[in-house]
């Protein structure tokens, strides 16, 4: 099944990030991937291009996918991306056709102090 | 099948709570529903918790969902949130459980500036 299948191409995408075997994180981009970072407007185009983007990433890291859904059109995932001491929440909707990513729009939400609200029932954590 | 039903409790959620349609809401929701923003480790526990917490929420806004993915655990989903004259993008994931929403996840990601990359492959739209 399509959904199954894209479940384990969203698996070995971030797998193969976290260890940094390019050679397995290609196997799941198509050709002409388009990766985009809404929130900084950045834009990456076509594999040879995103392999490079990642690649030349200072340092080692690590990922770990804490949530992922997936059906027939791709999946989302949220991960937690460690890297020199630090945590940062990842999430990803990856679009995938005929079992290869087409399109990846990434998202590093940060931390922040949270509104006023008016309702008494908010707790922190 | 629940991945189909999954998909139709995470539009129904968008769109009542888009309309402010809280008998609509209330209808997408388990009893004991867990509300929480990672980012700023808001929580929120209950049906009538978490409806007062969104009603209560000032003005009017509406919510265009631009993203979803279901599977049968849940859904995750991205929109874009209007309000006094504003965009704001938000992701949420939504576990479920007997076509209720039991768990739900939901981010704020802001725009930043850019890091420095080392590839020479990034542009900017």
């Amino acid at each position: 099944m399509n959904a199954q299948r894209n479940r384990e191409i969203a698996q070995r995408y971030w797998q193969s990030l976290g260890k940094r075997d390019w050679a397995a994180f290609r196997e799941t981009l198509a050709e002409d991937v388009l990766y985009e970072v809404p929130q900084t407007r950045e834009r990456v185009r076509g594999l040879e291009a995103y392999v490079d983007f990642n690649a030349t990433f200072p340092g080692d890291w690590t990922i770990e996918v804490v949530r992922l859904v997936a059906d027939e059109t791709g999946a989302s995932g949220q991960i937690v991306f460690r890297h020199q001491g630090q945590e940062q929440v990842g999430i990803a909707f990856l679009q995938m056709a005929d079992g290869k990513i087409q399109h990846i729009f990434d998202f590093w939400p940060e931390p922040y102090e949270p509104p006023l609200r008016m309702s008494r029932y908010v707790e922190r954590y």
